[in-house]
């Protein structure tokens, strides 16, 4: 379809905008891109937007698809535009006396700051240059903006090593005994130019063009290229960016913010990114061009001195700021250029912002009218509150401040010193916790600053690449901390008398910019404030429930605090590993395979004298595995008046023993023999019911139910820890709500079985306490023959929970332990869009939850259904949960207030 | 319902048959078992019956149900009976003028040999028998039914020991110095059967009942009991026999055939069950009860006999033979008595017979135009066509012969002797092969019988136990070997000077008979004459194709004599691990890292920089990697020359490499220190590779095609190696056609990156053979996903294999190599009603596979559809297979004719 399109001579492919008009509008984003639709936008809202053209991001797939030829009728329409634009701004390409120079950017729909190329001060030449000098006398200006567009053309366009620019421009500031490039004079400048256009020529194998129109068809090319670049390619990856054309190209007429004194240029936003207040926010740098802010090679001003320096621009930009909020009803990041104190508006988009700052952004434009709470729930994204719940500093550990910069993304990093992209990666995937340390980053930076928890700057401001990238990321940033002197080479920096080397401990505070010597314990995050009231937004419009998976007192508490409405999985095996009772766990299994003998017996035999025999033959066998399972039952009662008392008034899912006996035998040799010792048999003896226990896929094993198929009294004994522990609570006043799982079912005659001695266990604790309470006996669904058969599993089953880790690695199968080998080339190929494990293949394994949600339903219409997988907190997953119809998600305690902001978010696109 | 209808008085419980009229007929199976459903047929046909009446089996589950009681009413009911019997009989209980004397059967609607308690001369007391001494002057007589009486009384009702009475007449016969029974005189007896009463006191506890209806109404209750007796349940799990009320009560006015010399009983089958010959069969004793036949302790005589012996009598029994068996439509097996001179059948049921036996039966009867092919065709179970299959001795080899007993189930057995059936399991259990030896079996023995591969009985004829129960089993057995003097106590037997001890292996010759020292060598069987015409009927019915799964030119060439019509898989990594090969693979193993690197770096970069770094840092592991592959590559395409060679005109499906790479290195140190050797590197190397290897759960592992997206050249190499060969073949004028099967395909993206690298290589062979041929690209199924995608996969795959053996694994998370350790458990109770690795889980596993035949039809009507899991030659699998609409099946060469049978019997039932 695209293509036939692109064949027909109708299709348009250039829009125009400037003096207030405009061929397209805001709408016009996935065609023209953010900047294009927002440039037109601007410019019909009579916003002072230099004039220019958009090509289509069409236009870009077009080119890629036709093997990076231009599709026909773009030339004329090209040319058809620079003129109108040359008429626009009363100038011409390469005329010296009134000359038309551009920049030219890339802009694809969805914002991606520093991946795509872009190129100024276009038009420019020796004629150019010698009738800019001419025409306003300031030679150094002529060759300051022709020596950067050499570069940039070169480098960017061309493929030339910028190296080779810096390398050059350095040896003239040693030559002429300065620091910084606006130091040079004019004649220095000049002498600048000359070097560059000969490291041109011998990277590039040819003369710099002279003919501005050339120049420009270069440059456009080079924009619709990065599209495919591997950089850009691994961004949309690393960013989920998928079902894009292509970037568009804003060829734009060129303010200069680098004319002068009297000139500038700043970015600015409309309240506060880091922290969200509602204040005028943004740096600027005076007589320089935008570039200069973003790269972070000088360190700029705050905005509020240009009231001081500007007034009247300053008075102007403000009132842009506020009306330009209004009408986008969010926050706006803006670039801006004065030139001989007329101010430009180079661009206006929604801000990236910090998390705290989206969120109180979000509650204060509710308060404020400005939008309804449920676009105030759209804004903040769970990654956003993800970061939140991230650790801070503890107030109370000393920190060893031993620099401070700007803080450029709050939150706090602990991690070990690495000077390189490359290396911070490696590294993190071998599990190591990273801070990347870098003189300035570049957008080669991108997949260590990924791979780092935490970014420090030696030079940069708030706006840098490293802080914009950093805050997108949601990590932790310390940006233009000058103290801070790094040498690549002997992999170090030092400031002042310390040195810290690669490999060494650091910690960052990204809210107040400390660079901290070593490392500072954290503390856990609590909502509070906004944080507090925009949950409880979310909370008014989702209709999912939220539970968590909590296994102790402690994170149940946790989990209540962050909003959890009572606990979805509550695991009983680490009750099985804690401190001392491993040993009767021990014990029990020592005695197991005996046990099963004598079960196994007794099943087929009627005879008194088989029975007398049997039972006399195993008696030690059974003495020692319900005696240890009697040692375990107060343990686990215990932890359950804790979790039942910490969850008072809410339900509470417990399932029951989960993992194969071995994982808690110990493998090495040296522990065997001390578990030997400590039972009194002989090594050898625990070596052998170590290897008779080995499985091949423990995975696929004698675990879950399966275990009380063969061992009733292991469930039996949990059962009766936890109706002992909810009477024993009830007792108290408090309102306890029992919910007992049976896992790894793949049969409703399975679950009958075990849940037939389960129930009966539980009669004889009501009978022995002479009480009684309500109680659900429930399943996971895990096993995908569970899910086809759901219909039979529910009636016996009273409530259903998606064991969503397990049932991935069947329905798939992936063995989760193994599959990080190859999963991540799965992921490049696109064979599947997400790692399955962090959020649900819904499609494939999805498809089985729908099945096993409409069978069960088939047989109970009112059957609860939830989901207890880690896929419980991932938003992707929420979703889809609201979707089929579960009642609830479960997840761990910090995914909780995620999940709420995820339900609330489902509930909205599904109305 | 049951228990309702049984509460109601209007339940009728008690059926009468006698003088030609009965109140029940042949339909009514279910209701009053097969015993007593023939009994009322026959006596309709006017078959001479002793008179009698059946208690239905809904009594029998109505005792049980009601905790061992007798219901409302029957009481009444069988009184009313015994009275008509009584009056049809012109005798009465207890009546020493006149007495009824009856047996009592047990009769299930399913046949279970030996399985059911049997009472005989019920009726007998004190007064009665003295009766019996005054009217027929034979004391001897007398004394001998009232000793066998109060034996089977104590014994079978009241629950003494056998064991006592056996003792208490070898006494006696040791006394009176004679060796067999009948040799006691009438006063011997008199003071045995005064010896038996006195055990059954001490036994019992209380006196031996004189009234009739006493011992009627305990043996009554003994039959209903033994249904539900550990070793019925056991027979039943063993057989699969389900949904059964209970068993009926057969009570039948005696007949005797041991009143003297002109007195007889017998067993009569109308075709030989051993070989299936239509010739009358069968053996009788004179002056005998039945029990003397069957349960082996007088070895009978041949039926043929009986024609000098009593002629009218034998004349009267072959007219009923050839009578009844028109009738059934089936050869028959009859008991009958002979009671001074008259001639009695006592019952007729179709009668077990070999495998050999059934099919010379189906083929025969459809050339007599008895029955037609469909009927034929489910006269033979796949079970017989299996024990067919089986192997013989090779003719050739010596064999040492020690003894030679009666051919009493055909076939040939090597295994270690043992003495127990107890031990038998055991050591069955351990693996071990088992031949059972006993001096007679009883129904005691049925696990032991089950567990062994042959039977050697020192006494006992063609029909005593365990005759009949080898036969049913299909096992090997050689009865009544009387040469063979077994000690239980020495845990050996002799035969002459040579002494066979607990452990030894003999071999077993059934069907001549031969008891043989040592193994014998066995040879594989053919199929031939009825074998083979068999077959063919059963290829006209069946609808469903039959392929094998054969990986090398010797298993296709027996799968195509057996009847295959393909190759539904052939596995290829036999052919990675053969003879030399193995070296090149285990080379490229330990380049994979350094490749599989080298490839992820070249998808990162487009930067030619780049990429010649990369491919000079790889250099090495890129030849060594490639290098192996290109060693494989002519062992791979020889192999695929000679397969295709075999299966000329017939599709080949070749499954691509499926296991994962850790397989191909040595896991023991040793020869991991070998391996380095040869290949040149350190131990510590080859160590490494295999830690970096390790999968938890090697099932869900790094396997099938998952290992062509890490490293495509493999399936490329194997995809040429396919096309090389088949082009060479083709070239010799021969029709190949190839099918390219990719496994573990989770998804389409995976199977197009695989598909399109294997056609990719195709194609270059095309080009660079200058020749070309249609093939076809097709996945299994087999992961979850697939199925549940398949409407996605079917964009993909030319056809779908369904891989039920890792879909089981899967989709019911099993691991096969571990579930053994709780599936016979789960088996047991009920859980699974067969091990599903067996017969295919249908209303779980199933319903995916119906779900991925639905999907990929929708897609692509004409996919073609098979299976090649063990399943595939499972009779209960292939008729799913055949209902849901599958092409074919594929199973191992040696159930290829098992499939046949199995796809016909689908297609009938289907009909």
């Amino acid at each position: 379809m695209a293509k036939k399109k692109a064949a027909k001579k109708t299709t348009k492919r250039v829009y125009f905008f400037g003096n207030g008009k405009a061929e397209a509008n805001a709408k016009m984003k996935q065609l023209l891109g953010g900047k294009g639709a927002n440039l037109a936008e601007m410019t019909s809202l009579g916003v002072p937007v230099p004039p220019g053209f958009t090509i289509s991001t069409q236009t870009c797939h077009d080119y890629n698809a036709l093997g990076k030829k231009w599709p026909k009728g773009l030339k004329e329409e090209v040319a058809k535009n620079v003129a109108k634009l040359e008429k626009a701004m009363k100038a011409k390409f390469g005329d010296p006396k009134k000359p038309l120079l551009v920049s030219v950017r890339s802009g694809a729909a969805v914002s991606m700051p520093g991946m795509m190329d872009t190129v100024l001060n276009l038009g420019l030449n020796d004629d150019v240059v010698a009738g800019i000098i001419e025409k306003t006398g300031n030679a150094r200006f002529a060759y300051d903006i022709y020596r950067r567009f050499i570069d940039m053309f070169g480098d960017v366009v061309m493929g030339c090593e910028h190296e080779h620019f810096e390398a050059a421009i350095h040896k003239a500031k040693v030559k002429a005994g300065v620091e910084n490039d606006n130091e040079l004079s004019a004649d220095q400048l000049k002498a600048v130019v000359e070097d560059y256009k000969k490291i041109y020529k011998k990277d590039v194998g040819k003369m710099f063009p002279q003919d501005p129109m050339e120049q420009l068809t270069y440059s456009v090319n080079a924009v619709f290229g990065s599209w495919d670049a591997p950089r850009a390619i691994r961004y949309r990856q690393m960013e989920n960016i998928t079902g894009l054309l292509g970037t568009a190209v804003n060829v734009q007429a060129m303010v200069f913010g680098n004319m002068g004194d009297d000139c500038g240029t700043g970015v600015c936003f409309t309240r506060n990114p880091s922290t969200g207040k509602k204040e005028f926010y943004g740096e600027y740098l005076i007589n320089a061009q935008g570039e200069d802010v973003v790269a972070g090679i000088r360190t700029p001003q705050d905005l509020k001195h240009l009231k001081k320096d500007m007034p009247k621009a300053y008075k102007e930009l403000t009132a842009l700021m506020t009306k330009l909020e209004k009408h986008y009803k969010d926050m706006q990041d803006m670039e801006f250029t004065i030139q001989e104190k007329v101010l430009y508006i180079l661009q206006t988009r929604n801000g990236k912002r910090t998390a705290e700052a989206a969120i109180t952004n979000a509650v204060d434009m509710v308060k404020e009218r400005l939008i309804k709470p449920e676009e105030a729930v759209m804004r903040v994204t769970p990654e956003q509150i993800d970061r939140l719940l991230h650790p801070h500093f503890d107030a109370k550990a000393t920190r060893n401040v031993i620099a401070t910069g700007l803080p450029a993304s709050p939150g706090a990093a602990v991690g070990q010193v690495v000077f390189d992209a490359e290396v911070a990666e490696a590294w993190a995937a071998k599990g190591k916790t990273i801070i990347l340390v870098r003189i300035e980053t570049s957008p080669e930076d991108i997949g260590g600053m990924d791979a780092a928890v935490g970014i420090l700057t030696q030079r940069g401001g708030m706006t840098s690449h490293a802080a914009v990238v950093a805050r997108g990321m949601g990590k932790c940033c310390v940006a233009g901390a000058g103290d801070v002197v790094i040498n690549y080479k002997k992999k170090s920096f030092t400031v002042g008398k310390t040195t810290v080397k690669e490999g060494d401990f650091i910690s960052l505070e990204g809210t107040e910019g400390q660079v901290i010597l070593g490392k500072v314990p954290t503390v856990e995050p609590k909502l509070s404030g906004s944080f507090g009231l925009f949950l409880k937004m979310c909370d008014k419009i989702r209709t999912l429930g939220i539970r968590t998976n909590a296994d102790t007192p402690g994170d149940s508490k946790r989990a209540r605090d962050f909003g959890a409405e009572g606990i979805g999985l509550c695991r009983t095996e680490h009750m099985f590993f804690e401190g001392e009772r491993i040993w009767p766990v021990r014990e029990m299994i020592l005695a197991a395979d005996d046990y099963a003998a004598l079960l196994t017996g007794l099943e087929d035999t009627e005879d008194k004298k088989e029975i007398a025999a049997l039972n006399k033959k195993y008696a030690g066998a059974k003495k020692q595995f319900e005696g240890a399972l009697k040692k375990l039952l107060p343990y686990q009662r215990k932890d359950f008046v804790g979790i039942f008392k910490a969850m008072a008034g809410l339900p509470v899912t417990v399932r029951l023993l989960d993992p194969p006996l071995h994982e808690f035998l110990p493998q090495e040799a040296g522990n065997q023999k001390e578990m030997a010792k400590r039972l009194k048999v002989t090594p050898a003896v625990v070596k052998e019911q170590v290897a008779a226990l080995h499985e091949f896929n423990p995975m696929l094993g004698h675990r879950g139910c399966r275990l009380a198929i063969t061992y009733p009294a292991i469930y039996r004994m949990q059962a009766r820890a936890i109706m002992e522990a909810a009477l024993q609570v009830k007792k108290t006043g408090k309102k306890v709500l029992p919910e007992i799982m049976i896992p790894l079912v793949g049969s409703v005659k399975e679950l009958a079985i075990v849940k037939a001695d389960v129930v009966d266990e539980i009669e004889q604790v009501f009978k022995e306490k002479k009480s009684k309470m309500p109680y659900m006996v429930g399943t996971m669904i895990e096993v995908p023959r569970a899910a086809l058969t759901a219909d039979e599993v529910a009636t016996e089953a009273e409530f259903f929970s998606f064991g969503t880790n397990d049932l991935t690695q069947m329905t798939m199968g992936f063995s989760r332990d193994d599959a990080g080998k190859f999963l991540g080339e799965y992921v490049k190929q696109g064979i599947y869009a997400v790692d399955p494990f962090q959020a649900l293949d819904q499609s494939g394994v999805g498809k089985l939850v729908e099945v096993g949600i409409a069978l069960g339903r088939t047989t109970n219409p009112k059957l609860k259904i939830g989901i207890c997988g880690e896929h419980g907190g991932e938003p992707s997953s929420v979703e889809f949960c609201h979707r089929v119809g579960m009642n609830y998600v479960s997840c761990s305690p910090f995914r909780v207030p995620i999940a709420r902001l995820a339900a609330a978010q489902a509930a909205i696109t599904n109305k």
